[in-house]
C-alpha cells in the first residue's frame, strides 16, 4: 500500500493555524494575505515534516492545467530514430516543467482514437502527432481546437492548419549533389533505391538534386535494404556498369553498397565514391567511414514541444536543416 | 480553447432524469439502482451527443487510481534497445488499460527525486524502474512502499525486495559454448571484448561459457564498439593467430572483427566461425549473416509491466531466456 498522504487540514493543525492560512503559505500568497512570517515558517516546517504533496490534481481540476504533453506516433517500435525524436520531445518536455505520456497507435484509427480519449480524460494539456516516416495526415477529429503540433508529418491543406515538423529533405538533395559535384563528380552518378512518388523523403531528395543542375545516370533500384542494395549493386557491375559516385537513399542502402563493391574490388573511395542520407550510427561503423546528411531526428521533437509549449504563434511548416556528416567515403573521380 | 466539455449535469437534463440517475446509468449501477431501460437509453443518447466524457482526473480524486504508469530510466536515448524495452512496456499497459508516462534521470539522483515527485504529484499508481545496462540499483526512497518493478536491473539486497525482471545472460553463455560445440569447434576458440568485473553481462556470460567445460584460447580484448574491435583482431591477426571461431561480446565487436576477417582474407565461417550477442538489426545485415544470441528487450518491458498490473506475488528475480538466432556465420572446424 502507498504511504497515506499527508492533507492539507494536517499542515494546517500541526502548524496551529487555519486551513486557508496553510494554504495561502504553500501556494505562495502570504504576502498578498498578510501572514506573519512566524506563521509561515510553522506551515512550511509542517510541511515538510509531513512530507505534504500538493495534491496537483485537485489543483489542476480548478486550473484545467496538468502540465502534461502527450506523444502520439504511429509507431515507436521498428527505428532507432522514433527513440531519438522521442528523447528530444522528453527533454524539451521537461525543459518547460512538462511530463510526457507516450501512446502508439500503430496506424489504426480506432486504437488512435482511443488512445486520444484516454488522454483527454486525464486532461492532457498538448499534443504531440507523429509519424515514423514523413508524410501527409489528417488531424484526428478528438484533437481539433487544442494544442498539437505535427511532428515528421504535414497536412494535406495548402496553408498550415498546425505547426508541422519536417526534415528539410529537398535541402538534404541539394547538399548530397554539390558534396559530390565539389569534390570534382560530373559523370557517373548513380542514385541507388527505389524512388516512389508515394514517398516523400524520396521525392523531395530528387528534387533538391535536380535543382543543383547535377546530372543523374541511370538509376539502381532497389528496396531500401542492405541485402535488396547488395543484389543490385553486384547486379549492375557484373553487367559492366563504371560508377563514380553513389548518391544512397539510406545507410542501410549504403552497407549494401559498400558489400557488393568490396566482393567486385572496387575500392571506397578510389574507385567509387559513396554518399548516403540518414547518418545512423551505421555510418561511423562503416569502413571506410560513410559521408551521411544526418536525419535531425532529436531536433525534430525537441521542437515540436517546444513550438507546443512556447508563445503561440501562426502555423506554419518548419523544415529543419539536414547537416552533411564529411566522413572518408568521397574521393576525386578517378578518370577524368 | 478546447472545447468546453460536458457536464453531467446537462447529460441528466438532456436525459430528464435526475444527476444521481444519470450517474448511477454511466458507472453501470442502474441494475443496482433499479433505473428503467427507458432512462437508461435516454441517458446513454444524451451522453453521446453532448460527447460526455466523464472526469477521470475528478473520480481518481474519490478512487486514489489514475491507471497511469510511469516508466523511469537512466537513458532512453543512445540505444535502439531502451526503444524495444520500452515499447514492450507500452503495450503491456495499453493492454492492461493503463497509460504510460516516461521520464530520463540521466543517472543524476536529484534530476531522478524530480522526476519521480512530479510523478506522484499526479498520482501515477505503479512505476518501471529500468537500466540500460544490466546492474544493481537501489530503489530510490520515494519509490519505498509504493508498487515498482525493477527492468534490467537487480537490488543489491541477497533476497529480492521487488519484481527484477533481467535476461538470462548465464544460459546465454552457455548457448554460446554449446553452438560452437554442436559444431565441432574444440580449439581455437576466442572470445572477442573486454571483460570486466563490474560488466553483469560479460561476467554472467563468461561463467557460462565456464560451465560448458569449452576451453577459451587467449581472449582478444577491446572496447565493445567495431573500431576497437577492427584494430585489436587485425593485431591478433598480424600476430599469426589462427582463430577457429570468435564469441564476440555483440554485434558492433561482430561487425569490427568481420571487417578485419574480410580485410586479411579469413573468409566467414569457412576459416573462421563467428557468434555474438545482441541480435540487432545489424545480425541480418552482415554478409554472411551473423548467428547471434537475442537480448530479450521487448519482452522484459511487456513482462515488466505485467508484473507490475498483475496479481501480487512474492518479490523474486525473473531472468529471461536469451535464445540464440542461427544464421550462416557458424561452420565446422577446418583443420580437425
Amino acid at each position: 500500500m502507498p504511504p497515506q498522504r499527508a492533507t492539507l487540514l494536517q499542515v494546517a493543525q500541526r502548524a496551529g493555524v487555519s486551513r486557508s492560512t496553510a494554504s495561502f503559505v504553500l501556494t505562495g500568497r502570504h504576502l498578498d494575505m498578510r501572514i506573519s512570517e512566524d506563521a509561515r515558517q510553522r506551515v512550511l516546517r509542517a510541511a515538510q515534516e509531513l512530507d505534504y504533496r500538493p495534491n496537483l490534481m485537485a489543483r489542476s481540476l480548478r486550473t484545467k492545467v496538468t502540465r502534461t504533453v502527450a506523444l502520439i506516433s504511429d509507431t515507436l517500435a521498428s527505428d532507432p530514430y522514433a527513440g531519438k525524436a522521442l528523447h528530444g520531445s522528453l527533454a524539451a518536455a521537461v525543459a518547460r516543467g512538462h511530463l510526457l505520456f507516450i501512446g502508439e497507435s500503430r496506424g489504426d484509427p480506432i486504437i488512435e482514437e482511443k488512445l486520444i480519449s484516454d488522454f483527454l480524460d486525464r486532461q492532457v494539456d498538448a499534443f504531440v502527432y507523429a509519424s515514423m516516416f514523413t508524410r501527409q495526415v489528417r488531424v484526428p477529429p478528438l484533437l481539433r481546437d487544442r494544442p498539437v503540433v505535427l511532428l515528421n508529418c504535414l497536412t494535406r491543406s495548402a496553408s498550415p492548419t498546425h505547426h508541422c515538423l519536417v526534415p528539410d529533405e529537398y535541402g538534404a538533395g541539394v547538399t548530397a549533389a554539390r558534396t559530390l559535384l565539389d569534390a570534382g563528380h560530373r559523370h557517373g552518378i548513380h542514385l541507388v533505391g527505389k524512388v516512389s512518388e508515394h514517398v516523400h523523403a524520396a521525392r523531395e531528395r530528387l528534387a533538391g538534386i535536380g535543382s543543383t543542375g547535377a546530372r543523374l545516370a541511370a538509376p539502381i533500384e532497389c528496396e531500401w535494404w542492405p541485402d535488396s542494395a547488395y543484389e543490385a549493386v553486384s547486379r549492375a557491375l557484373r553487367g559492366g556498369l563504371e560508377p563514380r559516385a553513389l548518391i544512397c537513399l539510406n545507410d542501410r542502402i549504403a552497407l549494401g553498397a559498400y558489400q557488393a563493391l568490396l566482393a567486385a574490388g572496387r575500392p571506397i573511395p578510389d574507385e567509387v565514391s559513396v554518399i548516403s542520407f540518414d547518418d545512423s550510427d551505421l555510418a561511423a561503423w562503416l569502413r571506410p567511414q560513410l559521408t551521411s546528411i544526418a536525419l535531425p531526428h532529436y531536433d525534430l521533437g525537441w521542437q515540436a514541444v517546444e513550438t507546443l509549449l512556447g508563445p503561440p504563434s501562426e502555423p506554419a511548416v518548419h523544415r529543419l536543416p539536414m547537416p552533411v556528416r564529411l566522413r572518408a567515403s568521397i574521393g576525386k573521380p578517378r578518370f577524368e
